[in-house]
């Protein structure tokens, strides 16, 4: 039986990232998002739904560039600090020891230490309620070798990407094998057809 | 060193989830989807993104409607089968064995065997290269009372959702807990601060 527990923003998982922008000053900032989403495949392009006056929606809205990184589990500390204090005040990267390096195809910076970043041009800003949603095409995406299957594309299980719970807010890991998609459906056999 | 693997759709981990709508005659229809996010907090809104032609898309842009299911993991083969197959040629509640119910609150189904429920209204629609952007106001989120902890939130230990990995297209299930979020990055120390 199914119980209303009421409207709320609620995805289980959400991915948990770190959008990478230089403010007006070229101070490098970093800034963790939930509210993200792949949202087109041709070009590739991604959103990030942020508060309609953050420090890093900010940035993007002037520079209009910005990264995606995608950070690995042992950095659950310095992600949460990332979302939890505001680039106004401080200097986030100095903060935690971790290293900004200037993207070679768009005007911001990406998190060294993380494997996998999305290199991406602000193409869209859509108002909804309190959020601006920003649409970057992703130019290109860079990863560690080190995390690069045989076929060169980046092996989850060595990235191990960190999830979010909302709601109950919580992080976690990446855990089993499942399946491979396009293909266990096939699978279930269908009756008659 | 970081290398460059080209411009694609690519976050680790997205979510899983299935897509619920009516088509004209009133069928039930499930679509599998990884494209989408939260887009807003207030109110709460959901992007999923989908090709301009999928039978879902029409679906809900004719009745401005849909809900979005979150799949337990036992659920794998049925849920890549909602992926690979249209409803324009079969009824895939049927060929599944799962069971759609119909929502008190909007004009969509939803999959009474799935833990978790958004409830959603269309509210706009943005076209982004080859993709329809759907964003839908969350009118309500229904969750089987067997998932829910002591706060009455669903505990995402007890949902068990699926995540996609695109790129390598690979279902995973969620982990370990990592932490607490807003709270474990006040571990960092900031020195001279």
């Amino acid at each position: 039986m199914k119980k209303n527990i009421g409207a709320r923003p609620l995805i289980y998982p959400t991915p948990a990232v770190v959008v990478g922008t230089y403010d007006q000053e070229g101070k490098p900032n970093a800034m963790t998002a939930a509210w993200v989403g792949l949202c087109c495949s041709t070009p590739p392009c991604i959103m990030v739904a942020l508060g309609r006056n953050s420090y890093t929606n900010e940035n993007i809205q002037m520079k209009k560039f910005f990264t995606v990184n995608i950070p690995s589990q042992q950095y659950v500390k310095e992600v949460d600090y990332f979302g939890i204090t505001s680039g106004k005040n401080t200097d986030k990267f100095e903060d935690v020891k971790l290293t900004p390096v200037a993207s070679d195809v768009v005007d911001a910076p990406y998190v060294k230490e993380f494997p996998l970043v999305l290199e991406c041009k602000l193409v869209d800003v859509l108002k909804i309620g309190s959020a601006d949603q920003l649409i970057g095409e992703i130019i290109d995406v860079k990863a560690d070798e080190s995390v690069l299957n045989e076929a060169g594309l980046p092996d989850i299980e060595k990235v191990q990407p960190m999830l979010y719970a909302p709601a109950i807010r919580q992080y976690y890991s990446i855990g089993n094998h499942l399946g491979k998609a396009y293909s266990i459906g096939k699978e279930i056999k269908i009756a008659d057809k």
